[in-house]
């Protein structure tokens, strides 16, 4: 017998429903923001993803050659096909543009709990626009995206690289141990963090302090720490209009500054964001995202980037710990004819009410009226009709409801209008 | 500077408007025939596609070896993975199960004309019963899937494998002549089929006769032709039924019998059809489904199955080709604040109709207000606001109708109730 691949999955109708609810709901809110839609082909050429991330992570991806010598990739993530999209083709469009996407993405992981090889994102990329009410807009967005779909218990929190890059200047450490440090403190190891500042040589004093700003909500205090630097002073300045239009302009008031956000990855720069749901635990990130650089080293012309990705499972397993009711599937009419002669007057109901934009379905295989009546209450019908000859000689028909039992005698030319105040 | 790999496309804004209008419209048919949605990873073990296909399908499709040594493939189509998944975890679901999908698929072919190395399908099979009514539904499920999406010019073609065996039976040929010969009979190359015919020693009248039945709509004909064979006569005769049930219950008349039809594929049996849009010329065919047998290669319970599916791409053209209107990407109302102080009340406004349901967008790059017009006209925007000191002292804004240039000055509680009267 043939399985799923491992780590990957079939969606059954029930489950479909969560995500197109989800889909749906989300391509509204991204259009509500102007953005407009964009899609990308599941596979890239390898050199993309190296080029954005190193080669180290060949050993992450699904890479392979295809039968003309292609070293191809599934894609792991959707900003760096979406980015040579851009430079490949939309370079001359009006800026800013605003481009949102779901797409299926792919990663060789181990596959556990809420992490899957194929798994689905939404996201956007804002091309061509880096003021304060264009960052705001795009906090807003991702923080509305999930507020709309039900989400309540949420939380963001918003970093900025350019300041911890200057934290680390007053800590004066190179290049290569600020790699090593960002990706403890991506994780929120300050045990760790702590051993290598010392091994770095840095006072434990220092370091504690250090530590402390990484994670303290409070801007005053960054302030403090790094009032020598000028550029940095400025980005805090800029940092501050931007959570203050996001509090009072965008009305979004569920955020904190924490420093320590730093996204472990190195073409991000300037503000950088994640939203999480609390009630998750160690799966609770649902989006990431940030400012970025990545349009020139794909050979495109210098312009500011921004734009985030949310992960749907986690989104889903968010709603599903508050207690959110997804709408069941349902068919709206089974209908019965209780021997072939009904046959064409079942069908001709049918495609009536399927005009009508019902969902409509009738028995299939000639069975009795009982075991119809099973197979309808398994497949959630609302409503069963049953074409009987006594009732058709009268042009009429038996119309059942499933929640009450009750049945009434109707009319065929009245099923509609009676469906509708049901 | 990377490329979009050979044979696969990015889908602008534009033209993922035309394929989520397509994807929207045909679950929602689907959805009114009582299909549920299911999704299946994008690749499968490749041993799921060559005992289908046999090994030869290894050249066409996208194979390759993951680092746990499995070997996979791009899905090539869509109809195995959902057996497949069905194997492993529906087989106890109530009978009939009706599923639809949406899927992209992988083969490497030579690019060319409508065909990409990346093309989406729509689909569904029905898995448990085989009745006329329920063939009858899903020749009527396709056929009205294209026809709600605004085709007005195709025709079904129907055609069927146990009687084109029995036509084979009177010939008295064997099995691997018969595959070959199916295969020119598929492509409808009648001048190769009369070489080949000769070739094995069938009488150049019996050879034309042969022609002549497998392009006649008269069923007559071929009910003369395989008089002899009754299981034959039995399968036209429910093919028959089907056909009246279709024309004379579902009311679709736009179908022929056309024995050719032969669908290429082995594991296809009984009814098969095609649904063409003649304006295409060679590139017609839109769809193409049948009766097949797969869930016993596959390791489950015989059960009877059937399916269909719709390429995206000859769609779009079909309607293209007809003159369809696409509904243009467009954006409801973009914002204008003439300067920075405006900016709090711009973001307010804009939450207040996103709220609402529109597509919003403001200036963000604090353009003058010449500029953004032109940004906004170039976005399609149907109404600009402006937002300025002197109208903001009286509460109130500019709005300007971008078909017409007319501007008035509007109430911001009324710029919504304004809008609607648009």
């Amino acid at each position: 017998m043939f399985q799923v691949p491992r780590g990957t999955r079939d969606f059954t109708s029930e489950e479909m429903e969560k995500r197109r609810y989800i889909e749906k709901n989300m391509a509204a809110t991204f259009k509500s923001f102007g953005y407009g839609e964009i899609q990308t082909p599941t596979f890239e050429s390898l050199e993309l993803f190296t080029a954005k991330s190193g080669e180290s992570i060949i050993s992450e991806i699904y890479a392979f050659t295809d039968k003309g010598g292609r070293q191809l990739a599934l894609r792991p993530e959707l900003t760096a096909p979406v980015i040579r999209c851009y430079v490949e083709r939309l370079q001359m469009e009006p800026k800013p543009l605003k481009l949102f996407y779901f797409g299926n993405c792919y990663r060789y992981d181990r596959p556990q709990k809420g992490r899957y090889r194929e798994f689905q994102q939404a996201g956007c990329e804002i091309i061509g626009a880096d003021t304060p009410e264009a960052m705001a807009e795009l906090l807003a967005c991702a923080f509305t995206l999930l507020t709309n779909i039900g989400l309540k218990n949420i939380r963001m929190n918003v970093g900025n690289l350019t300041i911890v890059g200057a934290l680390f200047s007053t800590l004066n450490l190179q290049k290569d141990d600020q790699k090593k440090l960002l990706l403890l403190i991506d994780k929120s190891q300050f045990d760790d963090l702590r051993i290598s500042l010392r091994e770095l040589g840095i006072s434990d004093d220092t370091t504690e302090q250090f530590i402390c700003i990484l994670q303290t909500p409070d801007i005053e205090e960054i302030h403090a720490f790094i009032q020598k630097d000028e550029a940095a002073i400025k980005e805090l300045s800029s940092m501050k209009t931007v959570l203050d239009l996001l509090a009072n302009a965008f009305k979004i008031t569920e955020y904190g500054i924490k420093l320590g956000i730093v996204r472990g990855l190195d073409y991000y720069k300037g503000i950088v964001f994640e939203i999480d749901a609390p009630l998750l635990g160690a799966e609770k990130q649902l989006c990431g995202g940030g400012a970025y650089e990545l349009v020139s080293l794909f050979g495109g012309s210098d312009v500011p980037t921004a734009g985030f990705a949310i992960g749907f499972d986690r989104t889903i397993l968010a709603l599903e710990a508050e207690g959110f009711a997804f709408p069941p599937p349902s068919l709206d009419v089974y209908i019965i004819p209780v021997n072939q002669e009904m046959l064409p007057t079942t069908i001709e109901i049918s495609q009536r009410l399927r005009r009508e934009g019902l969902s409509v379905d009738f028995d299939q295989l000639r069975r009795g009226v009982g075991k119809s009546l099973k197979y309808a209450a398994a497949k959630h019908a609302n409503t069963v009709i049953i074409v009987g000859p006594k009732e058709l000689e009268q042009q009429s028909v038996t119309l059942r409801d499933m929640k009450t039992g009750n049945q009434e005698i109707v009319a065929i030319t009245k099923i509609h209008s009676k469906l509708k105040n049901v």
